[in-house]
């Protein structure tokens, strides 16, 4: 045997017998992997397979899982050739057992359960808990090593493998695509990857494609087209495709010695691009041509080395109908037994597994060692070298004032320049990422200072700050390529962020579902480090939306998010530049959480400074007594506002009630962090009973101003003493029209909500109804005016805030 | 003039008179488009430019108005040279000018908007509307004529196009898409639906990529390719670019009569492509080859025939900085007036319109006539011919039992027949769509019977219910492809229905508030005939994912939808295949509504009657005397249930509790219309208040197992006067796992209700204590079972229902 791992350069990579080694390799991994699927005990089939040897119920996926076998035995034999820092993404993630049976082979799954140790026992343990009640998931879950991407739902492979290799410039991300998967919108779109990705400083993906011919139940788009076909498609997207074939009568040595080829190849070449880059002149800044990057395409038959045909002659190997548990064995189905056994012994465990069930010395000596093994590639848990973010002084890009609700200020524009130093501390682990808006979101200081990442040429004049590497990506339309990029970038733990129009934030609303689902599952995995959060900005709100009118309105991720685990969920609405700066500031560093920051980008009043800012993002809320009438008294009235337009307008409510009730006693509250008002029943962080009493009152009458839909604030309130609330929040109307007038047609405005709340307060019930009139009056002084100016009322647009009468 | 359109065959379409007016038909189009950003009054320049002409705050896109101008005079040469019936989509949709213009150019704006006149007075008006408060859309929008596509939210217009020629054999979408729209995921993905057109019994598309170079802020993709490499991507994918290009100097003409030789060509491909599939053997069956369907590639400057450059010398025409508003002049801004002046009359707006502002009449008679008009084409208003579907008598399908809750039958195996006749009866206007789950959501009938549309090959034996022309297309593993063509479908008068995992329909999310939004808002035009529902079906719920687990969880669409306009919004939650036939029978009927149906597919107990089951859908609830124990009496307990896992459960637990506590008076309510709970101050169609207390009383405990999240129930309760609600509903818990244990894992099983149940009983709170310790027990029994055998407890599988105690 000339395999002498610690000796590589002796080891002849390409020769009969290692091949042959390589073969076994990937027969034991099909065995595992089909003894998963259906036996609980017997796993060497030592004895006769009884109904008690065979699980109850057999769940889990088949036809994806042989050929992903073998790339992946063929991607530790270049891990090995060429000292390679590899990891797997399994895009058609629902072939579970094959990350969960290779690492079982390299015996990181025993170092991270040592119950499922190496020998019988373990290996029975291993088939038995596999999609079992309480046992591990049938999809490469966060419980699987070498995961980051579980691909339960599908099309985000290729998008997460290239934020994790983006400033990772020695990792090659190896991405296993289904050829369902890649028929989907986010997966299509996501080819466009290596449009952005920098030789010089970052990583590579190699996209496999496998090519198995189906999908659930019908043919795949691709699988159908020609080889021509194909390789148009993929050269004409800037890859270069390489086109390896099996089919069931395939002789798999032959098979083998061909992929094997074909991956030195391509490994070769992107050694080659890379090299070529670095040394490159300009390569110091980070300059570089386009590559044209490696790809392979496998095809294989679905089902590969599987049950042939089914009782009526139909086929499954090649078949849709290998999808998932191709024969009807279980234990109340014993009639076809020899089947299922037939099947295992055809990978000749014998041949693979000691006595004891250990892969054999030899075998097992294929395996890359240490942290090269892809299951417990550093990248894969936690990153490779993961450092907290470094901030700067907050209060050095504090908006200051001298009078509060006067001068404005456009937060976003504000906040970009803390985003900026940001970036420089940080010039190797923060990116942010966007669907071509960060200039429209007002990200001008960031985009200035930090460029934008882009291959393709540059037409100085024609772009603005486009340079091949960046720290912003945001030249791709695509908020599942902004979204994913930034999956990938945090779950390989950086720090990054996702600026977006409001609304469509939610293109990818169950993308960030899929992310909160795996960080959940990844925290009762206690070998599993911590993930950086991931951080959406929503800007270009609902409450502004000038030229897009009605498709751009929708505040929906708030509910949406809202309905998920609280520990994992963050959503702050900052009412000005201060408390957004304040917010980022926390939210940056926090952890293992989905943070949702809203923000306004037009210029509005500023109201906190820094320091109020800070705190009251700290507690969460603040009680604002600036605002406030009710000091050493009960209030008459509570007004809280979660949000720009609802902080403003509300204080302008409290203006005028205050003007003309000085005696009116009225509490202010300004809540950023929406959801610590929900019970602990509910979310453990949130204000007890008591302190939201202190806040709100057990039943005095609270006027809501929210940015959001108002089901979130019943919610809220629901489980409160306190339901006396009046909430105003975004009731779906408005288009194209002025900021003021979208808030008066949700009756978010300063007269709807003064009318409200001074109606609310029992005594003022006949006191108030002239001002209520009053108010009538200006809203359809408002109405009138808007149409024949299109502009709103100058008081409304002067209007500034004066100190209350106290 | 030679031209007389009355005399179609003199017309000589190629000749330089006929490029001339062309030109001029262009001009005069980008005259109004530039008029309507700018301008409120003197719309003819016939006098010096003021403030008063001018908008105090210009709105609106510039950048994709010229090219698609130009197309569009394209488009209507070629529909009148080859008699076409032809409608346009605006995929850059941001550009609303453009079909504004070119509707009131051919007059048909007038006729919907008579206060538009064809006059100085009219064109003044014109102006004056766009995008100003209470006027109309810079988008694409309903009300402008001939849109079926908004393009608000980019990425959907060649999936809407595709949808809208299914079964429109006579039609042409001509499918204009934004560059930067093409690297969203669903305008990737959509480039397939090349392999889904029949071109015996479909139509065609014909794309027209509007290459601009440029997006918001960004050059775009694929305008920096290569032509070679964007003829090697479409080719990949099967259709056949031809490339026309454009540059700032470009004489006009040559441009013009280029784009005219190839739009040539392209009609008569795609004439010759259907004259030969129509006429070949198999035609009468749909039998086809797939043809390579041409398309074309218009390379143009972003911002063409623009203004040049901005006051810094940066360029603006061929740049991002033509996206919006390209100069600055404004009301109060008039200081480059003459900018915008000599723009103006760059189009010489003297040789277009008469004295009067009337287009001249040599130049309008270019535009096609009547119908043929692209603004008012019937498809882009209701439909060619549109038809209610016919249906099948219900009653015919329902499942028979002898005795409730006691046989097993899969809902949508039940479902999936009544389906295969309403294809049948409606054989050219209803369609089944799906991203390759049709089988795993068990629509065997319906699959068996109508088959799935695929051109490219398929392999007999390996595939399975697949037809070049087929009534369902699931064939591309893509949610948004899938939800595109049915908006196309139903947009254009047809029905149909997206059956999709419940989870993963959560994908489309935001295409369905994007269809919502142009319901209501289409609602809102007299002159906008009804679209029938669009249906989304979702199944393989949450409550039994086998071997799919956690990824696969998310009944949050029913959140979703209900912050949308109630008018426009059902959700159908049946608990057997009873209730979802009624649902399916009433559902679809109904016009202008998205309506939800959840259902299961798996094996479950059967309740209600056909005929029950039809009272109970119609009203939207019910109350289940069968099930109840205080006839005559005032409830102690009222026990509501919606979805089927809920009513199982519920009514399992109704079982424990009677057998345990025969004198306590229960009453079941079975709700299946989920949004009729909810207060008509919120929704019109409500119950009153008196209502709905006669249902759930004013303050006996309500027990409500639901199937979604929870935040829904208690939205719809805050308002009620009950709020003595015990919600049991998803609880974002539970993996991989047993039926029932994934409801325990949520407390939504029996012991769980059971026990909460008896403990709001305030008479019980004592003498249920023992109970409620057994209904723990149960748990606990339940738990360690599952553990050790992987399957339920046999007293729950086997557990039937039983009439009650009285
Ligand atoms: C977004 C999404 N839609 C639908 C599904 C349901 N689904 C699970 S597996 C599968 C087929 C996948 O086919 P492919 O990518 O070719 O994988 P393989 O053939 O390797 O199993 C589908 C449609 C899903 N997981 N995700
Ligand atoms: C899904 C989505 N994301 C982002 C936007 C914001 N947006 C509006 S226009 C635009 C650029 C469109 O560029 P392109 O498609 O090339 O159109 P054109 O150049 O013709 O204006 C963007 C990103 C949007 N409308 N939809
Ligand atoms: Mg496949
Ligand atoms: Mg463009």
């Amino acid at each position: 045997m000339p395999i002498k791992t610690d000796l590589k350069p002796t080891v002849d990579y390409d020769s009969k017998e290692y091949l042959e080694l390589l073969d076994k390799y990937w027969r034991a991994a099909n065995y595992v992997s089909v003894g998963q699927l259906f036996l609980r005990d017997n796993p060497l089939l030592k004895r006769d397979l009884t109904a008690e040897d065979v699980k109850v119920k057999p769940i889990g996926h088949w036809g994806t899982i042989v050929s992903q076998n073998f790339i992946y035995a063929q991607l530790n034999r270049v891990i090995n050739k060429y000292d390679l820092n590899m990891f797997y993404i399994e895009g058609s993630g629902h072939g579970g057992q094959v990350m969960v049976s290779n690492s079982y082979l390299d015996g990181s799954y025993s170092d991270i359960y040592p119950e499922i140790s190496q020998d019988e026992e373990g290996m029975k343990k291993l088939f038995k808990q596999f999609s079992f009640p309480g046992g591990v998931a049938s999809h490469a879950a966060p419980e699987t090593p070498g995961s980051i991407h579980e691909g339960g739902e599908l099309g985000y492979s290729l998008s997460h493998g290239t934020g994790a290799i983006l400033d990772n410039p020695d990792v090659i991300a190896a991405v296993e695509i289904g050829d369902g998967e890649s028929e989907t919108g986010p997966l299509a779109a996501s080819w466009f990857s290596d449009k952005f990705i920098n030789p010089v400083k970052d990583g590579a993906v190699l996209p496999i494609i496998n090519m198995n011919g189906f999908k659930i139940s019908n043919p795949t788009v691709l699988s159908r087209m020609s080889d021509e076909d194909l390789t148009k498609y993929f050269e004409g997207m800037g890859w270069k495709p390489y086109f390896v074939e099996a089919d069931a009568d395939s002789d798999h040595l032959a098979v083998s010695a061909e992929f094997s080829k074909t991956l030195d190849t391509v490994i070769e070449e992107i050694k080659a691009i890379q090299k070529k880059a670095r040394s490159a002149a300009g390569a110091q800044d980070g300059e570089a041509e386009l590559p044209h990057w490696p790809m392979i395409v496998f095809r294989s038959p679905k089902g590969w080395t599987g049950p042939k045909f089914n009782a009526d002659g139909d086929p499954i190997e090649g078949s849709f109908r290998a999808h998932q548990v191709p024969i009807p064995v279980d234990a109340e189905h014993m009639e076809h037994k020899e089947l299922l056994v037939d099947w295992m012994k055809s990978y000749k465990p014998e041949e693979l597994f000691d006595e004891d069930g250990k892969l054999k010395d030899e075998i097992r000596a294929l395996a890359p060692k240490g942290e090269q093994r892809m299951s417990v590639n550093p990248i894969t848990n936690g990153g490779i070298d993961p450092k907290p973010l470094k901030f700067p002084e907050v209060r050095d890009f504090a908006v200051k004032f001298d009078k509060r609700g006067t001068e404005q200020h456009q937060d976003m524009i504000e906040w970009a320049k803390w985003l900026n130093e940001v970036a420089n501390l940080n010039p190797t682990n923060f990116r942010g990422f966007g669907p071509d808006e960060s200039e429209s979101n007002r990200l001008y200081a960031f985009l200035d200072g930090q460029k934008r990442q882009w291959m393709e040429g540059i037409k100085p004049g024609n772009d603005h700050n486009l340079a091949n590497s960046g720290r912003i990506i945001d030249s791709q339309l695509s908020e599942h390529q902004a979204e994913g990029w930034l999956e990938g970038y945090v779950l390989t733990g950086r720090h990054g962020f996702f600026a977006t129009y409001e609304s469509f934030g939610r293109v990818v609303d169950s993308m960030l579902t899929q992310h909160f689902k795996w960080l959940r599952k990844a925290k009762e995995q206690s070998w599993r480090k911590e993930y950086p959060s991931l951080n959406i900005v929503d800007t270009s709100t609902v409450f502004q939306q000038d030229h897009n009118g009605y498709t751009h309105q929708d505040p929906g991720l708030l509910t949406h998010l809202a309905e998920k685990k609280p520990e994992f969920i963050r959503e702050y609405i900052p009412a000005d530049a201060n408390e957004l700066l304040a917010v980022g500031d926390k939210a940056f560093r926090d952890y293992e959480k989905i943070n949702v920051i809203v923000s306004s980008k037009h210029p509005r009043r500023q109201w906190y400074t820094i320091d109020e800012a800070k705190k009251i993002v700290d507690q969460g809320l603040g009680y604002i007594d600036w605002a406030s009438t009710d000091q050493g008294a009960e209030p008459d009235l509570v007004v809280a506002a979660a949000g720009s337009e609802p902080n403003l307008e509300a204080l302008a409510a409290i203006s005028l009630l205050n003007k003309e009730f000085p005696e009116l006693k009225i509490r202010f509250i300004n809540v950023v962090d929406i959801l610590k008002l929900r019970s602990p029943q509910n979310d453990p962080r949130g204000l007890t009973d008591e302190e939201f009493d202190r806040y709100f009152t057990k039943d005095k009458p609270v006027l809501f101003a929210f940015h959001g839909f108002e089901d979130l604030i019943k919610d809220i309130f629901f489980d409160r003493h306190n339901r006396n609330v009046h909430i105003h929040g975004y009731r779906e109307n408005g288009d194209i029209t002025t900021p003021f007038d979208m808030r008066v047609l949700n009756e978010l405005d300063r007269y709807h909500l003064a009318k409200d709340a001074i109606l609310s307060v029992p005594a003022y019930a006949q006191k108030g109804a002239a001002f209520a009139q009053k108010m009538d009056d200006m809203v359809a002084k408002h109405n009138q005016f808007i149409r024949d100016e299109g502009t709103d009322l100058p008081e409304v647009e002067n209007w500034n805030w004066e100190p209350l009468n106290k």
